[in-house]
């Protein structure tokens, strides 16, 4: 069984606008409401992929009861923990016409310690029965930065290996207690050490470019060897091996047994979860004992799938398989 | 009693973003829920006042459950109508460096024929006892556009006045029901008799203006001798009354006894709710047997005071109290 822990589960609500008028009314033309958050999402291309998983959290209120009802429509084994907050919200405004695409997302109720307490309660009971814990996504108000850490040594205790994909000083304690993989994006990664861009000949900053190009970073990506050295001092800060999102020109590894850089074919499609996907991926090719470069292909194959399907967290097998056979993994060596 | 009518009334939610990122991901530094939608807007604003108001409409899902609880928390007698679609939402980005807001409306859950029936009746059975009836905002899908009409034509067997604020065909279908009021803001006006501007030296268009630009409606606002005009129009066609709100520039009626114009001092702030504040007013001041001037009065005070409050649909008694010593009222004639 692979133990997945959101600790600030959203429910994600999708506006489609033919031209937004950002300083006006608008009137969507389409509107999706599904759960969301990295963790959901992790455990919903798991689901797809036939994975056995279990979802452990916090959910609250009407969006938490929403949350629930639709996980169990979508036959993922959930067992939440109830608080006294209500789950938050994310909110997407898609511009069909400009294709673009503003995300809000809400900062997530207080966890009180009690309330706390009692998902540890359900995060010891589930361990051993767990091949692998994937920790995703933000840690709600109340609960501190070290709580990553404490899990991970908790896996670590009932041997379980832990996959954390988490940001900032969150990610930056969870790594100092060794998790068997962690796996930022490139921005993640050089956040969390203080390091920022630009880069010399990688382009100009992101910030007013389209969606697609953002997020591609072809505009502003860091280049690969800034990435590796980036990777390398999280292992040396704990992390057992380092896999970094680099969106559309693929996924980077940096392990015990070596360095490889995975890519897939280009993709047109909506980013959004696509990270999300390639964790999963990773988690499935841990647990079933896949070689580092099988998992970087199932990664980068379930990341391109993520981006081709129209909802976020959500993969097509099929094109997960078409993806696969096109993703070519290389070794790679400092130059 | 006044009876008002919300058959599309929503869940608001409202982000606050200090300085969008229309392309990429924002974290709200606050995000307010609350019940929303012209009618419980006039709902609202007439509990603060004292008002003995009941609401009726329709409610349905989790959102419908949040609408519910906190119209009982507000003190607002509401009977809705259960429906098996959910009750929609409307969201804001109130981007507090630039001063700019979006809105998107849902369109809001459909109403089947057998839902409307059920709400008819309550309808039927509130009229009697109500001295006036506001039908407010929007139709959702399912309702035809002479629902309004039809509301209008029973009120009236009960002798009860009606007063409608809404836009488009529902606005146009119940005006020749011959409604006691008819509210439009300036463009619901001119769009539902299909005149559009420029008007010669009123200046551009506001779409890329600032939004308190834009609601003062200073940039665009046609002149008032062509909303008179206009008015006058909606008139022939049944209204009793129209008043017109015009923003920071004040309210508009042209009725039998005359043609009267109403400026309040000018407010920095929120202008969402101010129209629907109004439309409050004019319902307590047609209940009260207020003269047109007064009426007139009381309603450019509570829309300066709801500009001036923080949140859409709310007033502070001080604010408005203040706002109505200093409004100004003037018969106006046609040059």
């Amino acid at each position: 069984m692979i133990l997945i822990v959101a600790l600030n589960p959203a429910l994600d609500i999708t506006h489609h606008v033919d031209g937004v008028d950002w300083v006006s009314v608008n009137r969507p033309s389409a509107v999706h409401v599904r759960p969301g958050g990295k963790g959901l999402n992790v455990a919903a291309v798991l689901r797809t992929l036939g994975g056995d998983v279990h979802l452990l959290g916090f959910a609250g209120g009407h969006a938490g009861d929403v949350l629930a009802g639709e996980l169990s429509a979508a036959d993922i084994p959930a067992g939440f923990t109830r608080i006294a907050g209500e789950t938050r919200r994310t909110f997407a405004v898609v511009d069909t016409r400009r294709d673009e695409t503003a995300i809000f997302n809400e900062p997530g109720p207080v966890v009180s310690g009690a309330e706390y307490a009692t998902f540890l309660a359900c995060y010891a009971e589930a361990l051993p029965g767990s091949a692998v814990v994937v920790l995703a996504g933000s840690l709600p108000p109340g609960l501190p930065s070290g709580t990553y850490a404490d899990l991970i040594t908790m896996a670590a205790r009932a041997e379980v290996p832990a996959l954390l994909d988490t940001s900032g000083d969150a990610l930056l304690a969870g790594v100092a207690a060794g998790p068997a993989v962690v796996k930022p994006n490139a921005a993640e990664l050089l956040a969390a050490l203080g390091r920022g861009g630009p880069w010399p000949g990688s382009g100009q900053s992101g910030r007013h470019l389209p969606m697609a190009t953002r997020n591609s970073q072809s505009g502003d990506r860091p280049p690969v060897r800034v990435l590796a050295d980036a990777a390398s001092e999280l292992r040396d800060r704990g992390a057992d091996s380092v896999v970094v999102t680099l969106g559309a020109d693929g996924v980077l590894a940096v392990t015990a047994d070596g360095t490889w850089l995975a890519r897939s074919k280009p993709v047109a499609g909506n980013p959004t979860g696509a990270g999300d996907a390639a964790a999963a991926g990773l988690a499935y090719g841990l647990v079933h004992g896949y070689s580092w470069a099988a998992r970087l292909a199932h990664a980068a194959a379930l990341g391109a799938a993520a981006v081709a399907a129209p909802v976020a967290g959500q993969v097509s097998l099929a094109a997960y398989e078409r993806a696969l056979g096109e993703v070519e993994v290389q070794s790679w060596e400092r130059s």
